[in-house]
């Protein structure tokens, strides 16, 4: 900012475009990121919408500190009805967030569905609908690179799709900056739908700040804070794969489909990783954390690999009993390439291992042996997703569509509104099972990341410390305020890695848009787009039923440090009902709730 | 073993010995260690005794393990009335236990005092006390080589004191193979009254076990087990001060005398040193783990430095406000070479501090400023006090003589029984603030290591798992059992870092002595020495109140993750007393429970 809200609409079945400005008024109510994509879009979400329809629009968000100094501020979003067909959201780092930024634009919204592959070039205020038939089909690092050396301009940044996305694997990613992924919730696949395989962006559009003095200010403030806490530094040395040794000790990492929480971890942790390979740091745009890191491979012919984050070693690890770490970084460096989300991979894989163990599925099934740890079956498996090839066009459909498929107990299905669930067991923190449950985009280990609360040292400015990780009593409606907190990060997109103060991160928002927001103000956003985002899942059919977690991961474990434990689910959610105004019966928020949020006109959307 | 309890004796007044054998019915029930050394120093404990009297006796022990292949057993234990009048008992590492036991002897118990300094040269089953005139005076690395030198013999090993336990210094320790310590509760100084500098060890006696093939079994098993436990790792990569981080997010590290939590950490991890400093593992005798970690220093004259431990960086780092951690490299050092404990001098520096800044004490007391974070001050300090000069000779009387000569309140200073609060905030664990409370040897981190216990997965051969580390509602009977199995480990002396089930330590324990005890007679073991240590207390004169914990270090801090929080010492307690079957009114433990014990011949010394 100053933000302007200039948003461009592109069509992608008209071939034509226009450019909105959003008011500020609505600036002040939702901020950006996906927040504002959630206002923008609400006009054209439909009960019963098929998300691979032409008429579904989804977008590309910017928020107020992009390309600004703010500090790990840069991150895009892409929002919109997702491939399960409920609310999703996802926000990726690197650069091209800025580059969206400087191309002109705020965001884009996209609808209709091209005839033939085309990607967007974003440039100096416009937009050119260029085809793509021959990147079709590439992978998302060939893809970025042939998009490239087509512009012939320094300084693009491309966000694409791979193999999976063009075959509407369900949960395939949008990859940018080499392997910065928007992981979660499919959007790779809706870009498949609409034939979109990428969007390229450039440009020297000013980023405007309103006050630059106050915002130096807060800067040097927020970064002193961030110098001394320790999650800044673990993820700094480690990424987040360096969380793995903190999560064992906590019996938070799952091993063998959410059976067990004891095993050789000291095989895939980022100490056993740098040890073996010579690591450096990356850094997303303006990020003091640089938590990304890139491996010197040497094998198989790849020079260089990401590192696979802490969620990715473990869904594909030890989740599937996969303890080979050098498998890991082939596979994470695969999903990459084809565009699949990691998670739900490593999910679906595991649900597949656990159910041929238990003998549900067998070699007719699947047409090879899935055994515990077998990494090189993970990797075919993973080739023959992207590719919905064999049994891989059974896990593309995610763990939901496993279950269905084969008709297993929905108890046994790892998901949550069809999103994987990730690997934070919520025996391990109770505060996370309640987030799984609720999440608007379903298994959410991000909004909130109550592990990461309870974690650390509180939150003082918001009257919340953190307390027990078996022990929510009396406690869900710090977790409200926490969520709320944490949710006006994703219209922000401020990364959750900066672990700045709530009133450092109100000082940042008000030096950089002028504005002067309270502490109130601030988290009045948070609980206003939670509210809408719930509105719109609503719409979409959700009801109460379906904040729900599946027992194979709420059961309690027989070993480990949560032995004999178990999350009262019920109790939980009627709590967090209670503190939400949602109605137990139907799972809506209530109309006295939505008229104060300013959210009014919304209600006549679910009460008829 | 297979133990054949034979126990050296000297009087050093009159410069006799012998030589006694224990039988295996008292080793059945005391094992070794600490434990024996309860048993065999119980006659010689009369109410009143002062402990730097010629007539006190302690006992230098090796156990059953020592010098076996059995990882992590080969500590040694000093134990008996401490320099605070009450039971002490202090362990080692190194190599000095394993020279002990080849030299022929399963322990040494001292009494008496030279005419002159002296040392004691245990060869061949043999005895010598030999003139240490020479080397009084001299610090604890030149002493070591000072008598190797005298000796000339290859594979000696000394255990000595330095200029602060010929001083007296309250808190002195004993000093072996370079820099490792027995630090806690003065033997140093009992040392020094007795004008003994040090002990030399050598010797050929064979070590037997009873099964070597059990052994070899029960080995190669535990040690799978240790490879998978995250503390295993984190220990061997990082030493003690690894757990610096993981502490930090607790809130378990103390800031300025226990009064905060919140500070830049970072400054003084294991990790920050190891980017600064080249830094090699050392391990001690048959140890996997290999905790320990010299550095590369190449200042003021020294060219290595050992690794200052967790509680040394703490104690004499951010207790005193002092995050310099090249002064600590030095500041450990020195106590090494000077023979003090740190724990014991950073609370009382840290302590004097405090008294300084609220101005109860000012510069006609100390001669000097005491400010916050002056690292140069701390290594002054050290120095003083180690010479006993100035305002050292009351540093030299630790926290509970400094609170005396000034006349603070008690519950401003950070001592159990004489001996200062180890460095895991007890409000970060409750279960630690009633182990600090109710621990023989006064305010003691080890036995039991309850913050470990509540970080790690449990002990399922025992029925008992974490918990919430603010939560003891129900889990005190859990403590109690807890205490008792870490107790034997005195006896054993075990080294707490090894990470083997309860199963497997009981496994080792009947394959080196041919034992078959059950895991109900390993842990009686631990009650029953609990319960001894405990009478010898009452005899000298511990009552109820000596259980408490001061102010200073449970009322309620303001920020970081144990903000508002503070431990219900009385209920603690109650529920400590009804488990342990002592009696609320006097301290003591109940007849009953003597008798049921085998501890029925020791009744009688505390009820007439």
């Amino acid at each position: 900012m100053e933000m302007d809200g200039k948003i461009l609409k592109v069509d992608l079945s008209s071939g034509s475009s226009k450019t909105i400005e959003v008011e500020e008024e609505i600036l002040k109510q939702y901020i950006g990121g996906a927040g504002l994509a959630a206002r923008l879009l609400f006009d054209y979400i439909k009960p019963g919408m098929d998300p691979f329809s032409p008429s579904n629009v989804i977008a590309f968000m910017t928020g107020p500190f992009t390309g600004t100094r703010v500090p790990s501020g840069s991150r895009y979003a892409i929002a919109g009805i997702s491939a399960r067909g409920i609310w999703g959201e996802s926000t990726s780092g690197g650069h091209f967030g800025v580059a969206l930024k400087r191309s002109g634009f705020d965001g884009v919204m996209i609808t209709g569905k091209a005839e033939k592959p085309v990607y967007l070039w974003l440039h100096d205020g416009e937009v050119e609908i260029r085809d793509a038939s021959h990147i079709w089909g590439k992978d998302c690092y060939e893809t970025q690179e042939m998009i490239k050396k087509d512009l012939g301009e320094k300084g693009v940044r491309v966000a694409c799709i791979g193999p999976a996305g063009e075959n509407l694997v369900k949960y395939a990613c949008v990859i940018n900056d080499a392997g910065r992924a928007a992981g979660r919730t499919g959007f790779g696949t809706i870009m498949g739908s609409k034939n979109l395989k990428a969007i390229a962006a450039h440009g020297d559009a000013e980023i405007k700040v309103a006050d630059p003095e106050k915002l130096e200010e807060a800067y040097n403030k927020t970064m002193k804070t961030n110098l001394e806490n320790p999650f800044f530094h673990l993820l700094s040395k480690y990424g987040t794969l360096g969380y793995l040794d903190v999560g064992y000790l906590l019996s938070d990492v799952p091993y063998k489909y959410f059976t067990e929480t004891v095993f050789p971890y000291e095989a895939v942790t980022q100490i056993t990783l740098m040890e073996r390979y010579s690591v450096r740091s990356v850094a997303c745009y303006g990020c003091p954390v640089g938590c990304g890191k890139v491996v010197k491979y040497n094998k198989r012919g790849i020079e260089e690999v990401d590192t696979p984050e802490y969620e990715t070693v473990t869904s594909l690890g030890p989740l599937c009993g996969n303890l080979d770490l050098d498998s890991l970084l082939y596979i994470n460096h695969l999903c990459n390439a084809y565009g699949i989300d990691t998670i739900s991979m490593g999910v679906s894989i595991a649900f597949s291992m656990y159910l041929f163990e238990k003998g549900v599925i067998g070699e007719n099934d699947t047409g090879m042996k899935l055994e515990w740890g077998d990494s090189d079956a993970i990797i075919q498996l993973v080739e023959m997703t992207a590719r919905r090839e064999g049994f891989g066009d059974v896990l593309a459909e995610g763990v939901k569509g496993i279950a269905e498929k084969f008709g297993v107990d929905e108890e046994e299905a790892a998901h949550v509104k069809g999103l994987e669930v990730p690997m934070h067991d919520p025996r391990a923190f109770f505060g996370q099972a309640l987030g799984y449950a609720i999440s608007g985009r379903g298994a959410c280990h991000n909004r909130p990341d109550w592990f990461v609360f309870e974690l650390g040292q509180g939150l003082p400015d918001l009257g919340i410390f953190p307390g027990e990780r078996f022990t929510m009593e009396g406690r869900v409606r710090d977790f409200v305020r926490y969520q709320d907190f944490r949710e006006v990060y994703n219209s922000l997109i401020l990364c959750n890695f900066l672990m700045s103060t709530p009133s450092e991160v109100l000082d940042l928002l008000n030096a950089v848009t002028g504005w002067n927001f309270t502490m109130d103000d601030f988290v009045r956003v948070g609980e206003r787009t939670v509210n809408l985002k719930r509105v719109i899942n609503n719409i979409m059919g959700v009801t109460r039923k379906d904040d729900k977690l599946p027992k194979i991961v709420t059961k309690p474990l027989t070993t480990g440090s949560t032995a004999g434990r178990s999350p009262d689910m019920e109790k939980l959610l009627k709590e967090y009902y209670e503190a939400r105004s949602w109605d137990w019966e139907t799972g809506k928020p209530r109309k006295e709730k939505l008229e104060e949020l300013g959210l009014g006109w919304a209600v006549e959307r679910i009460y008829s």
